[in-house]
Formats: structure tokens, sequence, C-alpha cells
């Protein structure tokens, strides 16, 4: 019963049980498709608005490469044996396909604003006998939804499925690192996924990698580092987040307030806003519902979620510097000035940080779970990717990223409008110097 | 002031005028991120989940290039040579990148249903003085809103300007065909942009290509064709259009009766159902909202209703066959089954036709404009496209496409399935073989 | 044993019997690294500098995949069933790798002077006891050799085997498609491999499509159509074969007459020149030692040979002409003209003709093997490609192509060089019009 | 007069003017056509066999490409105001299509066997009154031939003009990195080129980088590191150069003792064997003279000299592993062991390095040229690249390579072959563990 999907990174994308054609089916997997992968990164990368459907069958189609591969290469002939046991095929598969299951629109913020937790959702979707994935999911067995549940908590018992799913070089990560490559038109995530599978073997402990695939490896790595720096912590994506979530603060506090105009579209929101929702409500929601909401607030009699709500719909970003620890002591004169010039601070200043730890190799006295990439030696010993990578090496144990200050792009006027630049602007600007907040004195960054 | 947009496509958009970068920042023009280029192809291709927002700008880009290369290569020396004045280029710019601006949200669906018109939306937009794309415009000219609009409107005195954006071969269709193809992740709208753009020359009456391109804008006629058969013309997308044209259907008659349930979401379409609207609530659509109409839909206490929308939101397409003209005649047997089964057949039965015209030489007995695409000789004669192209030859004036019929999957039960195989599935399968409508004691198509 | 090659096309070339990769090891297999898969084409295009080592080894990676997916999806369950007996891939795989290993340096040209045959050659490469390839194969069976021979004379009893690589759609021609247009940069030769593989299927008379892939072997046939049109027929490269024709025409002229001056170089064509050469005579050419040749007889005192070398050498084509029935009749007065402008018209002036059948529809009254295209309907009946294809349609049976006149660049002197312009190429020139070779009194080319 | 060249990597090369095309038409550039760009490389990545040519016509192009950014962005407005003279073009371009006209055959090896310096003879062929190069220079200026000289030597007056060609990141480097990736079909090499010229800005000093394309720099750094290691230092193409050596130096060993049999494909060496050759002479070489030698050669009676020229013909490689400081006192032994096998150490034996200086910051003490890459901040002060990329950082001043030893590998016989593993056999395997050469009592690399 094949049945293929169109996908523009894997070419088809190969369907070959029927478990997973009904899992893509229902209507708890088809909402993906109204959600975005990237959020507010198709602001700046405007070619970024796929969905979190597109990288589901991608993740789920990576992963059934690696079992074909594991299958046709390393079939264990005994248990214990360290080899891949086909019939752990089906669970991974599904776990898979299903691992952002719970996922909500503009995730990260909205669970910010909200305290909802997407990964919770993902488990209850799953395990909750309503939904319409958990029927599918029974009739390969009673016990099916709590095992795929398992493998996506990391709590499975076979490592190696669980590190299909989940690790530095897993089915997830590789799928959104070519996918959202591919759909912001950049490169900087590109890498060698064929190679990539073809070094993949499984072993006692989970998955590792022949020797001889070193460097796809550390070109893996870099790539994510770098997808990262250019990407994901786009300064300007993260202006539109700043916004929405002030927007979605406002939103709330307007309510606690009864302040907030309410209506049919709203209405679905009301359960968040209360903070006492069902699951059926967490459902309900998609990007389309929340941007419907805003359009509604556009014309609200609050000038602050009115001019937010545009802002966001109308993509008008704030303006940002990079932030050091010697600097944030202007911060509050910062605050001064902008309040000066008629915006509330709380509303339209606001620092962010965006960090991320490319790999880390395995520190025993820790008690998180071992997540270092171990590389096969010809007689079988391991040795760990940064001890024989020098670029991987580098890049170890280190965040990237970096915090930077808000600001309505209002406060940069040009000195040719004149009537605009009164003394606070002025003052604002002497702040602001090669992309970073600076001693005014100094005119250094750090 | 030179800006750059990435984009997949054509790498990078070169914004190189303050005018184009404040139209790209009004609220009208931000608008069309919240609405999908291809609207229910996504169903069909998941990774064709790009909006009229990519696609605008990319013709921008097409328009900008050739410009550049008009300019560099066959600058007018004096009026009525025949070659290019560049004191054109803004004009083209902005009524490429604005070409698409009245297009709601699944246009072509929604237009037939509400009686809307996406080119006269366009127009409005761009000539009312309430809009901020009018705002921006009229800072060029007071007359300058006029004149993009009559480039759209084919009106405007320059045809090379005109044909530019609407021709056989213009920068709409050529982004179109890249982008579509692209995003899909099929290759059959692909084909040699810069040999076509290099071979693109202005003349008197329009834009002719060099005849040493000939094959390259045969292959564009080619890959036009096979997008249309592929892609465009795919039978999922055209039933998931058919459940959709019946949802709205089913609204504005619930409506008439009275029987909507209104609430806010669904308060944005009211000026819609009473056929009663301002530009303003036409700029309030997006596809978000519309789907989130159709999730409150989804518990409406009216049987269909709520099925179409479920159908619609989660993916549940109809089934289809070929019709012919000698088959036809079996529809009114088809619908009693339908109905026997327990389908209303005015929501569940429906035909549709795609047909498409790839390419058409001049009539000069047609009052259409002149739309034949002219190559230019070493000695500067012209030649109509299909008289030395065979391929072309084989498509011209011909119609591709189809007319289906569609029906609910149901009817197609399969026979182990005991208890639905009623009387009434076998009867209808009867008349359904070789994806065909056919006359059932005779076994063949047509 | 899996090996791997990387490959620009197929990305992984995947070896997987010793058999294999010791066949590719051998001398015989190793020397098409030093014979070009496109031979003077890449006087036009300067990327295609691929070797017929590349495509061999790309024609059997595919194979491999059919074969593949033929054991994966139709596997014969009892002889004559007419599914895929995966006994048979050892044989098509090898005759796959080996089916161009007979093609020596510019080998049409080559074969056109010297009366070599490369599918004889071939045949006898794998069937004679001394070659390195024999013994490899003899290593299977003590008739393998033949087995594999009689594939690539489509001679073998399984139809299935030998349409996998020679038949309309074989691993063949779709590996030079995608080859040649990756490494011309042009993109005519692309078309959708993956789905074509995937429609394929055996049956009892060989390999047909399902007939959902319909457009997809429609896509195929144009751009094989394309690619003859724009690359394999391209006038320059027909030009350099043109001089390199007259070369060696006038090297074996020198030789019979013994005035061509020999040494070592030289010495490896003397077998050919006297029409008396081995097979090792044959297997120590390529395009190397022809060349090399070619450097000799740059410094040659015959002024013919040294100035066709240069040409060849340096690159300087013959400038063309199309050719139409009605024109011929004006070659000998070109001839004239051309011998008083001081060259030879025996080897400054010749025609070439290039045409090719894109498809052709079994035609029942001939004695030819039947080529058609056939796809398969859902009830497993046949039907043939063009009957539904009207672009296919539109290119059977016709033949595509052009003939050429080729004459001295020098010939079509510009008037500014007012010594060169005698009377001589004035008159030349009143024949030479739009890419024609015209009627002077008519200007008209047909 | 533009022309265009058809090319893989920037798809057109545009040509516009005569001087340019004229070189491309001489006799010293179409030669490049007969030499790889990456020698042995094709033996490892089969796909890897384009010429200089096709590299050279690249390098130009990039080049062109940058001076048109830099006209249209930064044009001169007075002398000694740090911004691009477009008078420099035309010596621009010269210069980058020329700067590799200088290689012969087998580039590296060729040179240290036989004393020959590629850059002396790229000056030599551009400055030499009797080439077609010279010829068409001279047309331009008489100086012209020594200005392009000055600029490949790095000597010319404006260092805009001497970056492009030679630094960090110059034309020459981009097209080999995406031109060598594209034809192995890796994906290592690839960087982003547009987004890369669109940062470069010309300054006083030569070509800096504006900071906002950090990310864009850095991945060109990280991928050239990895395209060494991937590509560029493969042990297999590696040891094929040993191969390559130890024949020539076999060759000048017979012929210094009269041993070597002459005739008229070795003429073309001969020069090179005694020592005396002229600048006609190296004209003549290509890689199909050397491979002519190399097919007469494997027919010597000299064992070593035929046996090493079938192994390079047929491609068989020696083994190699890696070598550390501390594990090369057992050379001696393995040479002994080598020895006693029946090979000659001197042909058979050798330890081969490859090193890379992937980048290096400016180091003040140094007299070398100032290479390091410096970006420019919006207040215009630069800072150098490996300041802020902790990447960059991370190999700077770092070599990357390995040493390896090379041997037959006849010598890693199977112990299932009982008769060839002989004692030996068994001590040489001692030294041989997880690809390094160890201490065969400790089992350790290092």
């Amino acid at each position: 019963m094949e049945k293929v999907l169109r996908d523009p990174i894997h070419n088809h994308i190969y369907v070959q049980h029927q478990v997973v054609l009904d899992l893509i089916n229902t209507r708890e997997f088809q909402r993906l498709r109204r959600i975005k992968q990237l959020g507010t990164t198709s602001y700046t990368f405007h070619g970024a608005e796929h969905s979190r459907f597109s990288h589901s069958v991608g993740v789920y189609e990576i992963t059934r490469q690696i079992c074909d591969l594991f299958a046709r290469n390393y079939p264990s002939q005994s248990p214990d044996d360290g080899l891949w046991d086909d019939d752990e095929r089906i669970v991974a598969l599904c776990a898979a396909l299903l691992h952002d299951l719970g996922h909500g629109p503009y995730s990260h913020t909205f669970e910010h604003i909200f305290k909802t937790d997407h990964e919770q959702m993902t488990t209850d979707i799953i395990t909750s006998p309503e939904t319409e994935v958990n029927q599918v999911l029974r009739q390969v067995s009673p016990d099916f939804p709590a095992k795929v549940a398992s493998v996506i908590q990391k709590a499975y018992k076979n490592p190696q499925v669980v590190q299909m799913i989940s690790s530095q070089i897993d089915a997830d990560r590789m799928d959104y690192l070519l996918r959202d490559s591919y759909f912001t038109g950049t490169n900087y995530g590109n890498f060698d996924l064929t190679r990539i599978l073809r070094v993949m073997r499984p072993y006692q402990d989970g998955i590792t990698f022949d020797i001889s695939g070193m460097h796809a490896v550390e070109d893996y790595i870099v790539s994510r580092f770098q997808m990262y720096q250019q990407v994901y912590f786009h300064p300007v994506s993260r202006s539109m987040e700043v916004i929405l979530s002030h927007l979605l603060k406002r939103a709330k506090y307007l309510y606690r307030e009864n302040q907030l105009q309410l209506n049919g579209a709203t209405d679905l929101l009301v359960p968040f806003l209360t903070g006492n929702f069902t699951l059926n409500d967490y459902l309900n929601l998609d990007d389309g519902v929340l941007n419907t909401c805003f359009a509604v607030w556009r014309n609200s009699s609050d000038e602050i979620l009115s001019d937010l709500a545009s802002r966001f719909l109308d993509r008008h970003p704030l303006k940002s510097v990079r932030l050091a620890a010697n600097t944030k002591k202007y911060l509050p004169t910062l605050k001064k000035l902008v309040s000066e010039a008629g915006y509330s601070p709380e509303y339209y200043l606001d620092t962010n940080d965006s960090y991320d730890l490319p790999y880390d190799a395995y520190d025993p006295s820790s008690k998180k779970p071992r997540t270092q990439i171990e590389l096969m030696q010809k007689d079988h010993s391991l040795v760990e990717l940064s001890a024989i990578s020098a670029l991987v090496k580098s890049i170890t144990g280190r965040v990237s990223g970096d915090e930077r200050l808000f600001f309505p792009r209002e406060m940069l006027a040009k000195s040719d409008q004149a009537d605009l630049f009164s003394p606070v602007y002025a003052e604002f600007n002497r702040y602001i110097h090669n992309d970073h907040l600076i001693d005014p004195n100094n005119n250094r960054a750090e």
C-alpha cells in the first residue's frame, strides 16, 4: 500500500504502513498545516512559510531511511547484540511523525505568556482517548500510544529508537536544518545527509558514526551553528517576537482589568486568558486564529493593543542593538528616554537573548543524559567527536548567540527630520554605535 | 539605499528605490503574507505553502532585471525608436510589485461564490485615497497611481511596460512557474530564466525574443503546459476547492435562511454574505480569517456545514473520475445513488473542469489583444513561435485540461467492508473504471 | 562489501558485488576515464568534460535502483509470471556497466574514417579471453561473458533485462540526459528520475509504466528532444567534428601517399591507417593519444594537415548555415568561391546533417524491434504513449535536426577589412542570410 | 559585442571586451582545456574531470561581477579616495583570466620532479613576444602585458586589483571552491557567493567586507577548510600522485642511465628529462601527452617503469596510513619488510604530507604580505575576522592536514590468503592499526 508524498527536501516521502497514513489523516496532525514551522522568521526570510506539517513528514522520512539502512546493514541476530531489531521500526516511525504534534501557534512566545507546554501537549494528544491520533495508535495495540509517547519523552527502553528522534544528530534536527535552509533560501543549513546516513550505525548504547564520516558529522555541527547564527537568531525575527510577546501581554492585562472587548474570534483565546483550557481548546488554535484576533484588536480602543497588533500584522519591527554585561547599566536611562518620547517602556523596550549550545561533550559529573557524538574506529573503539575535530572543539561547550535591546525605530530619527530631532532623540542616539549599546562617553562597545 | 531580501528563487531581491521599499511596507502589501499563492494546492503538494507576498516580490525582481538588461543593451536614443526608455522603469516596477494586490483568500472559489473581482480590487487599492499604497504612490506624482493601475489593466501607452507584466512570457508567469515548481518540489516548471532574459528585447510593438533563444522560449511554453497538467489541475486540489465552494455556498444559504449562527470571527464575513462590502472589509480577509470561520462552523448544528468544514480543515478530499461528453448522461443516475447513500447531491456531487490555453497564435480576425510570441531574426524580421517550433505548434490553440466528477470517497467502499457494501455502492462502482466515468454496459471510457 | 563512489548525478553509486568492483578496476574499464563522453561538445559547453567512465557507472547505478525497486515491489513468484526474477540482477548490472566499453576516442568520427565499430569492440572486449574484463566475468561462470554480451546485443532471453539497458526509456538514456545536462550546465535534460523509476514496472514483454506517471514519461521524451536540439546538434560542436574528420582524412591520404612523417606518437595510429589493427591496438587509443598526434602534426610540412590540426587543438571552428533541399544546387558555386579564396574545398567545405527520431510508435508492418512506450492502466490494459500525449504525438515519427553547410569563418570577412573584401568574399556573402544558405536573387531561405 | 559562455557554476560567463574574447581564442589559453584542474583527484571523485580552462573563465567571471558591483556602488570620484576606478577593469579581467596560464600537466608533481615553475611560466607566456597571448595583450598598449603580469605577481600598484585575484577571499579561490565542489559532487565547498560579493567593498588598502556579511565570510573560510580536508587531501588522490612522482623519477633515472627507450611520444618529454626546455616545449605538454608516454612505458622492459605506468593508468593506488612524529622511527623497519616482499622501497614506499594554513591573521612582525580579512563596521573602522568569529579563530594559524605513509596494497594480505601470508606480511601488519602507523607493542597510534 506504498503511498508517496512529493517533498522538496526528500523528493518523495514513502508511506508504507496503514497506521502512518491514518495518523497523517487525523484532525490533530492536519492541524500542523496551519502552524508555521519558524514562527516570525518568515518576516525576515519571506520564503520560510513552511508548516510544522511539512517538517513532521520530513522527520518521519529520515527515520524511515535510517530504519531501512539499519535493517539492511546491521540486522540484529540475537537479543542484546547491539544491532537493529526491525520490530522497533513502527514505534520509531510513529514517534518521528508525531514528535511535534503539541506545538501551538508562535510556540515559544505563546508558551511563555500563557504557561502552556508543547511537550506535555504532545503527550496528551497521543495518550488522550478522545483524539483521533490516539484512536489510530490504539489499533496497533493498547499500550502502543504509551510506547510512542515514551520515545518522545526519551524514556523508551531502546536507546537507538530514542536517539533517532532526539540526539545531537537526529532525524528532527537533520530535517529542520535542510528544510529551513531550503525555504529561507540560505545555504547555511546544508550538509551531506546521504553521507551521514551511510556512516550511522547502531550499537549497544544507541547510535554511533563510522569514523570515515567524521568530516560529514563535523560539517553538520558547523551547519547547525551557522543556521542558529544566521537564521534562527536573526534580530528582525526576534524583534517581531518581542512585539508579539508584548501584544499578548497587553491582551492578558486588559482581560484581567476587564478592558478587553471580546467577540467570537477572541473567544477561542479566552480559555488561555483565564488560564483554564482543555485539550480541545488547545487544538482549536493555529496561526490564523491568533492573527484573526490581532485583526480584531487592530481596531481596539486601547492604543497600545491596537498599535502592537498593527506593528505585528504589518511587519513594523523594533530596532535593536547588542547589549553587553557592562552596558546593561544604561537601561534605566534608556527607559526614561523612551518614556519621554511617548512610548510605554513596558511595551516598547525590551531585551531578548538567544543562546544555543551548538555541541557539548559529555561531562561525567553532569546528571544530564549523555549527548556527545561518538565515532567508531576500525577496531570498534569509540572516540568522542570534539577530541578529533578542531572545528567542533572550537564551539564545544561554548554558547553562541547574543543579548539585544529592542526599541522603537522612531528613536533613531534622522537629523534631517528636524521636527523629530528633539533632545530626547539626540540623547538616545549617543548610546547606540556600531550595532552595540555603548558608554556614550567612551564610544566603545565593550 | 539598496536593500535586499533573501529569496529562494532569485537568491536576492534588490530594492533600489524608496518608493518600492515603502510599498512593501504598506499594510495592504503585507497582507499578502497571509494569503497562500496556490490556495488548496498545498493539500496535494505540502511544500507549496508560499504566499502571494513571496510571488509579488519575485515578479518585481524579474521586472527589475529586464529593465536592467534593456537599459544596458537597448537604451532609447530618441522618442519612438522602439528601444527602452528607462524613465519607464519606476512605473514598471510598481506595477509588477502590485499586480496581485487585490487577491483575497482562496481567490477563485471565493470570487465565484461572493461575486468579488480581484482585478477590480487591485485597481481600487491602488487608486483609493484611503490606502497606504495609494499614499505612497502619490508621493511620486499625483497621476502615478492611475498610471500604475493602467499598466495592470493593460491600458498603458507603452506596450513594452504592459508586456513585461502581462503577456505570454511575462515576469508574472516566469516567477510563478519557477516558484511553484520550487515549493511543490516538482521540476516541471523549470526553464532557463537567464537565457530567456538574455534574448528578450524591446521593439516598437512591445517585447520580442532573439531567434537564437527559440529553444529556451519553447522550453518555457512546454514547462508551463506541464505545470498546468501536473500541478495546477491536480484532481486532489480541485477536490478541496469543490468542498470549499460547497462550504461557502452552504454558509450563504444558511445566512439567507437566518440559520447561520454568527459570532466575532464570522462577523468579518458578514459583509460578503450580505453582498455589501467595503474596501476595508475586503482587506480584513485572509486565509486565517476564513479558516477561523471554518473552525467555528465545524461545531455548527447544521450537519452539512459542519461536515464540509471538517472535511476542508482535516483534508478529506472527495474522489473523482474523468468525465466525457458522452458519459454526462449518467449524472442523474449517480446523483440518485449518492442521494440514496445519504449524501445531499447538491453538496456532495459536482463536476469541475480545468482548462488552459497553453499558447495561441494571433488570429487577425480576433478582437483580443495580440498575444503571440514573435522571434526576431538576424535581419530583424519577425517570425511567430509556432511557425518554427513543432512542439509549440502541437499545443497551439488546443486547450489542455479535463472535466471531472467529484463524489464522496465513501461511495467507493471496498467489498470487504460487507456492511457498507449495499447494492447502492455496488451499482455506483459499475460506472467507475480506469479513472473515468463509463457506460456500465460497455466498460469503456469513451 | 558495499563500496560507494561519490557521483554528482546520483550522489552515491553503490557497488554491492565483488564482480562489479573488479570490473571497474580492470584496465579496459579504467581506459574509459581517458575518453570524453561527448567528444567535441566540450568545445561548445566547456563544462562537458566528463568521461565515458562517469557515464558508465551512472548507467550501472540506475540499473541497480531499478533492480531494487522491482525486487521490492514486483518479485516473481513463479516462472513466467511476468514479474522480476532477481537472479537476473547480476547480468543486468554487468551489462549496464559495460555497455559502452568499446567506445574509442571521438567515437563517431573515428569510426567513420577508420571503419571501426564500437559495438563490435564492446562484444570483443567482453568475450576475448585476453582481456581483464573477460577474466573477471568468467569467474561468475564460463558462459557469463556471452550472457552479458547478449544483453548488450539485445539478444538476451529476458526482455526486462534487455529493456533496462536498451529501450526508449533505459538506464543509458536516463543517465546521459541527466549527466550531460549537469555538466553542460543546461537544464534541458532534466526530468524526474525518481518518479519515472517509481512508475516503472516489469511485465511479460519487458518494462511498462504505470499510467499515473504519464506526464513524467512525457517530460522525459520532451527533455530528450530538447537536449538533441540544444546540445547534441549544436553547430559549433559539429563544426569541430567536421574539422576532425577532415584532419583524419588528410592523415590517411598522406599515409597512403607515403607523405606522413611518422614517429612514436603516431605509431599508435598506424594500425588504423593501415586498416589492420588488433584489440590491443584499439585499447591503446584514447583522446590524449589522438591529441598528441595532432600536436605532432601541427608542425607537419603539409599545410593542410598542419592547419587542420591547429584549428582543432586551438578551437577555431568553421562557420555554418542551414541548408535546404532547394539550396543545395548552389554548393558547386560555393565550392568554386572557397577554392578561389585559397581553401581546398575537399578539406574546408562540407555538409553535415544531424537527425534524431525522438520517439516512434510501433509500426506493425515494420521489422524493427518494438520500441514504443506502453502505459499500464488501472485494469492492467496497456495504452501507447503517443495515443494519450499531445506533446509526444507532435514529435512522434518526425525527425528533428538539420543539415548544415560548413566553411571557413574567413569567408565572412567584414566590409571594414578592405583588403580582404575582394569580390570573391562579397559574392560568397550573397548566399548567406539569417543562418541559411539562400538564393542570392531572392534573399529567402526557402 | 557581448558573448556568453554557458557555465554550470555561474550559469553564463559574459565576455564584453574583444581583448578578452581574443585571449580565450589563443593557442596558449585553449591548451588549458587539455589539463585537468585537479590532477589525480578525478581518480577519487570521478566527476572531477574539469579542466583549468573552465576554472580560468570562472575566475574571470567572478572578477567581472566584482568590477560591476564596485563600479555601481563604489565609483571613485577623485584619485586616492580609496574607491573603485573602473579604468582598472580591463587589467583586472585579463589578469583573472590568465592567472593559471602557466600550469602544466599534473602540475605540482611535474614541477617537483622536473624543477619547472608554473608561476614563472605564466609570466613568460604573458610577456614573451612569440606567444599569441602576448600579441593580443600588446594591442591594448605596449606595456599592458607587463601590467597584467605584475597583477599576477602581486606587484601591481592598485591593491584592489591585486586582491581581487590573490587574497584570502579572491576570485580564484571562490571559483575553485564552488567548481570543485560541483564537479566532485560534494557539498563542502559551497558558500554564499552572491552574499559575499554583496558585502565586498574597496578601500584604500585593498578590499574589505561589510560586517553584516561576517557569517558569509566565516562560512567561506570553513568551506575552504573542509574542501582541503575532504577533497584536496584525500589519501587516494595523494597515493596516485606518489605513484606518478615515482614513475617520473624512474623515467628520469633511466634516461640518465641511457636505459629509457625513446620514441616520438616521449620525444616531447626529452627537453625536461635533459633539463633544457623552451617555452614552446613547455606549451606542447598536456595531460594527454604525459598519459601517452605512460602508455608507451607500460610496455617497457624496465619492470619498475612498466609496473608504475600500469598502476597509474589503471588506477591501482597504494595503501596508506597516518604517520606521527613518534612513529617515524619505524620507517627503516617497514622499508626492510617491503624490500623483503620484493618491492624496491625507493619506488614503492614513501611518505607524503599535505598541509594547508586555512586562515592566518596578520602578524606585525612577519615580513609576508598582509593577508588577513578585515571587516568594516558601521563607523568604517575595521576589525580582523578571527577577532569576532569563534569558528575562524579555532582554525587561525593552525595547519590542517596530515602526513601519511604509502605502501603497496599487497602488503595488507588477508589471512585467508594463506600462501601470501608469509611472516613478512604478518610482521608488516603489526605496525598498522586504525589508519595509523603504530608501535606494534603498544597498539596505539600516538
